[in-house]
């Protein structure tokens, strides 16, 4: 039998990963069975299940690796530059699969806590990093002074999380950017000291 | 055979969109079964379908009755004020099965527009209706001098939709109410004349 090194087995999960959120993203979780996995990751379903549990595993491990990816954004640039960067890619090309994959994912996550406790209880660990990183990012901002000071961080934070979501919304139904950007200026200036 | 009434047939279409709207939200519309829509609505299958083609078409009939109510809230108070009321509704009870389900309602149309092309083009005409009436009242407003007059409307409508968007993300996902209302002041403050 073949040793398999560390790396390798590290790069097999990534692969995985990145083939099954494309597949969630477009058949949601129910749609996306067992074969359509096999399909989209070229895998038996033996390796694919060796590596994670079940199919609920594999979505969760989709979407938290997903959420860490954005809280590390978040963290260097603040969420409104996530949303930018969302935007850029989305108008890019309508056929970036890895955007759409994310989108999808992020709305999958939202249809499954709203219809699955069980996964919204282990969901909100996660979810309350990302609220965490922008907070902490904008108290930062308010103690350099860049920062409205009228309003408390904690509103500001659901302010931009607001527009995180109606843009996660936005994007994943396909609907085309329109004004987003300049919507996004909007954003950016509502939260700053006049 | 009795005679039916106009009236008797409005108020029989009426009972079954509010039962297959709680239905649709708590299952989604695949899980929403034929058996689910009979329990739901205590009619048969036979009975529903006398006045909806078929699943799809029920769904329909929920998601452009939901939408027609905005787009008329719209025009009379903004779009803000649906989401005040939206807010309102959500933390007066967790268990107002009207709120959820509408609010269950939207997110199962942004997943079957991004899943389901056919469903998006028959979709397509009501989302403007609603653009179209929070644009006009914004405009109304930019004459009547209240509005800002340094970004154009559009960018505000969409500014607005953003917010709007993010809200039934937010509710309809189960989160809780937070400091969304202070959000919604700064929401309106950004469209306002300073």
């Amino acid at each position: 039998m073949p040793r398999v090194s560390q790396d390798q087995l590290d790069a097999r999960r990534h692969e995985i990963l990145a083939a099954a959120r494309g597949c969630f993203a477009r058949y949601g979780y129910e749609g996306a069975t067992v074969r359509r996995l096999e399909d989209a990751t070229g895998l038996s379903r033996g390796a694919i299940f060796h590596h994670f549990r079940d199919k609920d595993s594999l979505f969760l491990a989709v979407a938290e690796d997903d959420a860490a990816a954005m809280v590390e954004t978040v963290t260097r640039n603040g969420l409104v530059q996530v949303m930018r960067d969302l935007l850029d890619r989305a108008g890019a090309s309508a056929g970036d699969g890895d955007t759409a994959g994310w989108l999808g994912t992020q709305l999958e996550v939202s249809r499954r806590l709203r219809t699955d406790p069980a996964f919204a209880k282990r969901w909100a660990e996660r979810s309350n990093a990302i609220a965490t990183a922008t907070r902490e990012r904008l108290q930062r901002q308010r103690d350099a002074g860049v920062l409205r000071d009228d309003v408390p961080v904690e509103v500001l934070t659901q302010f931009l999380e607001l527009a995180y979501d109606g843009m996660v919304l936005h994007l994943a139904t396909g609907r085309p950017p329109g004004e987003l950007s300049r919507v996004l200026d909007l954003v950016e200036e509502a939260v700053r000291r006049a």
